[in-house]
């Protein structure tokens, strides 16, 4: 049989959420990648019940501030000789530029069609972020769906 | 460190060009899935180099005329047991329906967008398929890239 072994040198995204592997497989480029990766959906988890994980036998630049946006509860664990070197927790960005867009219609970004608009989080738990220049409140939930 | 451990029961398909797994994973709906799969790019093997692999936990139907399409040197190993049960070695198919188009702009099927349109292979060496409209020759090179 096939075995994926464990990676001598790389990164382990650790308890994805179960369906948002493939937009962060997708949204980090490793459809294209030319070292090895491994993209694994629903793998039993105690903590979630299910959950997606992305292995990555490489060392790349991660950009954790829309990692965190897609899905903030995501473990990152870099891995040198076999073994977990660093773990790093993510969490929502308190601030946003030019990834977020405001939900307002009436909003001067809409009708100008403005890009890099900054957005503050106001709220952890519902991940609301304002909106820099209509201060409109705008949930990431409807923003950035798996 | 995090593992994947063989499959008890399903499939893996085997010996995918390197570059060409993240298309069949989505043309199989298994960015999708609700059961265990993975997704692994680039990894060693001595026949191709490089290939790409999926495991796929479950039983589900294969559509072998577009995995044979996709990749006519692709392996299907059926598990069970975490043993291989069965091996289906792809070809191209003979013909095709609703798959190709015809790349002859004056052909009929191109003028009066006619679907399923069926194509016959003429020769295997250069996947070149037929039209049953206009007989123009249409490379599968050229129709379903990686």
């Amino acid at each position: 049989m096939l075995n994926i072994d464990a990676i001598k040198k790389g990164i382990v995204i650790d308890h994805i959420k179960a369906g948002c592997g493939y937009k962060i497989f997708k949204e980090l480029g490793l459809d294209k990648a030319d070292y090895t990766v491994a993209l694994i959906k629903n793998v039993h988890s105690k903590k979630l019940g299910k959950k997606d994980l992305i292995k990555i036998e490489n060392e790349i630049d991660l950009d954790l501030t829309v990692l965190g946006l897609i899905d903030p509860n995501i473990t990152i664990n870099i891995i040198e000789n076999e073994k977990i070197k660093e773990k790093i927790k993510l969490s929502l960005p308190k601030k946003v530029k030019g990834i977020l867009k405001c939900k307002n219609p009436r909003c001067v970004t809409t009708i100008e069609k403005i890009e890099d608009v900054e957005f503050t989080l106001v709220d952890e738990n519902t991940k609301e972020y304002k909106c820099e220049y209509c201060d409109a409140k705008t949930s990431l939930l409807t923003n950035a769906k798996c």
